[in-house]
């Protein structure tokens, strides 16, 4: 019973159920895949998700599988602890927007920058240079209208900090360590809404974790 | 005031908003873009989605953009009408997954083939049938964890018809007058659940409102 989650703290998508797990200081077990094995392919892993994908989780008797579904999970389960979403939907609205902008616009290209820049080079893969450049170009248009954004509220879904903000932490911080740091840091709201996310303790705490478990 | 959509009937996200207002039986106002003259990549309508991706809402003084996040605020907003959600949060762990599983998984390969199989030829562009090939492919391993789930539940989320289930509307209506439709009545689950939904009367008068507006 209670809290286990499933994956592998080096991946992007386990680092956001861990920085919310973390946010709202509950206790849980981390169960690691052996990823280079395949073990997210099979089962048992696949009666979890059985699209394959880490992480999952289950809650009791409960499965779940993808980290912003857990998290959404979580919010609403453990209302209680600090939370990162509002019962008012004139407030939920705008988190519900810019949540579809950080997987849709944001995700598909930070992700393939964290892959080729980060992961691949820690698995003595070689980097796809082509790639990089195509999506360094599509994450500045995505942080051209993030700058707008942070302009006029200091967090994307408005003036506190939520789930939206939380799920950007993953790929924000590793590519805060490769040359893309440049193309947030060319943007002064952005850059200070990276710095004020990346200082939360609670992201302190899964920046400790990942260094002691990967 | 009032709600007023900015879109256009023939696109899949508008009418995945056009299916929520008519489930919960919402007054509102269709303003319809000249989407081949670029409206939607121009003010004013950037003003209210700055990606320039249709649709866009106003609730009030209240701006939305994307047709998930608004579905999600409307089911929030007007809780009392028809619910396609719940307040429990077990109950919601699995419909949390299966809406990522139709954004992240369906709909990159569906809305590709309702693309290139449906407003392609409406719109006098060339089908790719490469493209299609792929996307059938993926489409086909897609439906096949649909049709294990749907052996275990009823809808995709659970026992009832939830916006998990709403979400997929579009695109399922325009592949089933393609030979995609083969995908669907191959699976006899999914063939039940296609067979289902889009026999809703909510969806009925989204159809007579696409026929008469597009």
């Amino acid at each position: 019973m209670g809290l286990n989650v499933y994956g592998h703290v080096i991946t992007p998508a386990t680092q956001r159920v861990l920085a919310c797990l973390s946010e709202k200081e509950l206790e849980f077990e981390l169960v690691q895949l052996n990823m280079a094995a395949g073990e997210h392919n099979k089962e048992p892993f696949l009666s979890l998700n059985p699209f394959g994908v880490v992480p999952a989780m289950e809650d009791g008797d409960l499965t779940l599988f993808d980290s912003r579904a857990i998290v959404k999970y979580i919010e609403q389960a453990y209302k209680d602890k600090k939370p990162l979403a509002s019962d008012d939907p004139k407030k939920m609205g705008p988190v519900y927007s810019w949540l579809e902008a950080e997987s849709l616009q944001f995700d598909p290209a930070a992700i393939m920058l964290t892959f080729h820049l980060c992961i691949a080079p820690m698995m003595g893969l070689p980097t796809d240079e082509a790639v990089v450049e195509e999506k360094e170009a599509k994450l500045g248009k995505v942080l051209d209208v993030y700058e707008d954004r942070l302009s006029e509220s200091k967090y994307l879904g408005g003036d506190s900090f939520t789930m939206v903000d939380l799920f950007h932490l993953p790929n924000v911080n590793y590519l805060m360590g490769t040359k893309v740091r440049a193309l947030f840091e060319a943007r002064p709201h952005v850059k200070a809404w990276v710095d004020d996310i990346l200082a939360r303790p609670s992201w302190a705490k899964v920046v400790a974790m990942i260094k002691s478990q990967s």
